[in-house]
């Protein structure tokens, strides 16, 4: 049996396991916390920081293949690894690229893939050099995450609320949609591409509020952005599953944002909606077994469970009322706290139509909360 | 979290807790083998035998909830966990029904569930009274598994194949149909009943060779199965999933043949073909979830994958040439060891038309094979 090490243990990690139980695979996982969703469901949990070149070296070098469930790792520590030997999915090199954003906009510059119009500040004053550029998205260079690290200055007065580091501006677009697709690559360089997903955005939290499958787009969008999101993943020259985000703008013209070369939360929908659910697909790949088929089965939404009130011990509200909806899947990640934001868990709709799933979005989300529970 | 515990770790294990992924719950595993299918996949895995009082007993004390993956289990630790508390599902008190043939015979029998007439003996010469009520199948009361401990008797010169130990003599079925009714039943006795499942048997091994949903039968028998299942069922009094199988008979006669008070194998396909998978389903009767939908999303067929050839190192083969088959879900159980007659995994084929379906079957089963690798 191979051995593959997945570096960080959250709910992307969980899932990942639990696509595993398919496979004739020896699981490693590296995270800080022996609590971690996905410690209790691989065959061997090292405690230690997946940052820490030590760390990482050290947890790798005795395995087959390694993976990545956040891309906030040592890429060092991969880089010497793969160098000797150890098959790292995806290439390190490409983990470089996508980890800083200027670089990451810089890849699609150079490879002439459709992106927002940008410029690179090095400081915070730099920005007033670029008065006539605004509005625009500054967007620091590297350590975002979840909408952290990302500011909109509409003019002048607000450039106080840029990062005072090397940062991309980015001319703002006009998003009519936000768009996801998910794209696998094997190492022959084989190809499959996901049903075009469709994302709603909570402003406040900048989190997925919900997630639509396929998108609400006209046929000759879809197939622009398979074949953009094809041209973003071949460019890049390494195996892996990666999630291509993109805005489509009022004139129908679509943007790369950015790329995430891993298992992402806007395919959670794939479990259920698509024949070979993203988990599944990234293990064909790790394990070299033939890529699966991305039919998709039933049109979804997807919400996420996200911590809403105190901090504290995990409370599902309301869960049992929704439990027996014929078509729902609730996906608890069994974090012990939850936070406000944090993501909780996730659900997913299936039914016939898209557009009347995207109905029953408020209705579900309405009877259900998570949140920490009181200590009193 | 609740915790709970599972008694026995093979592939039945392995798949409840891959389900249980989705749940907030501690689990616990007692296995005599540290490298079981379901070992690793677990919060607390526990090295001891599921037969010994003591073992069982120390296992479960501990504990919220038990259930078991195999019915050979230690009954008498069961009841005296449940005595102090520990909710186990289902009931002992119906495994001991179950286990033993002639008391499950009469169970039928005094609820008049339709089921083949039948005698009781306690040695082999008894069969030598009876020899009018042949051809009939012996079966011996305890210690039977997987067609082990069942002889067919066809007349007075074959009794010497019987059991020389309590038995059951049945009259034998002219069968023409064999099906499986899945039934889930919840603390508060509301039932759940599957769609009903065709069952096609390997005569030399007697192991499943193959599986279709929906059986195709006509919906009176359909509604009549489930009908019986569900007399089954409530009759036990207890919560539990429980997989009722059945003849149907050239007169369109059904009867119960015996029932199995766990997930099992006849239920494999409900993980991709029904809404709430048998494992989703008990997860949800051991964490007092509402039960879930047994809806049939797709047709389906499965395939149990079972070890051919020497015994020795597990060795799949040709599972990458059908690996990309679009509706084929491949679920290998992770054994080291491959023997004759083993069960190594399973594959479910989804399609539109059952009969289709059943005719790819010989396609799909000629391109694999599971067997041990041979030591030269």
């Amino acid at each position: 049996m191979l051995k593959v090490g997945i570096l960080g243990g959250g709910q992307l990690g969980r899932m990942l396991l639990q696509a595993a139980v398919n496979y004739p695979v020896e699981t490693h996982v590296l995270e800080n916390d022996p609590e971690c969703p996905a410690a209790q469901l691989c065959h061997h949990f090292t405690l230690g920081d997946i940052r820490n070149f030590d760390d990482v070296y050290a947890f790798g070098r005795s395995l087959d293949r390694l993976t990545i469930e956040i891309e906030d790792v040592n890429i060092e520590a991969l880089k010497k690894l793969a160098s000797e030997g150890i098959v790292v999915v995806p290439d390190p090199r490409v983990l470089s690229i996508i980890k800083n954003k200027i670089l990451q906009k810089k890849y699609y510059r150079e490879h002439h893939i459709p992106t927002a119009a940008f410029l690179i500040t090095q400081s915070r004053e730099e920005i007033r050099n670029h008065i006539s550029f605004l509005p625009a998205v500054h967007k620091i260079g590297e350590g975002g995450y979840d909408g952290k690290g990302v500011q909109i200055i509409n003019n002048a007065t607000e450039i106080d609320k840029g990062f005072d580091a090397p940062s991309v501006l980015e001319k703002r677009v006009l998003i009519k949609k936000e768009l996801a697709v998910m794209v696998a690559i094997n190492e022959k360089g084989e190809t499959a591409v996901y049903p075009i997903v469709e994302m709603c955005f909570d402003p406040s939290l900048n989190l997925l509020d919900f997630q639509l499958c396929p998108a609400q787009i006209e046929e000759p969008i879809a197939l622009r952005a398979a074949e953009i999101a094809l041209q973003v993943v071949k460019g890049l020259q390494t195996p892996g599953l990666f999630a291509v985000e993109m805005f489509l703008d009022q004139n129908n013209q679509l943007f790369v944002n950015e790329t995430a070369p891993r298992v992402h939360n806007s395919g959670h929908h794939s479990i259920e909606a698509i024949a070979s659910s993203q988990f599944d697909m990234l293990w064909r790949i790790l394990l070299s077994i033939p890529l699966g088929s991305t039919r998709l089965l039933s049109p979804s939404v997807m919400i996420n469970l996200v911590g809403t009130g105190d901090a504290g011990p995990t409370l599902y509200k309301g869960l049992d009322e929704v439990a027996a909806t014929p078509g729902l899947y609730i996906h608890q990640y069994g974090k012990k706290l939850s936070k406000p934001g944090r993501k909780m868990g996730h659900m997913t709709l299936l039914g016939p139509d898209a557009k009347v799933l995207q109905q029953q979005v408020s209705s579900l989300k309405s009877k259900i909360a998570v949140s920490g529970e009181s200590e009193r």
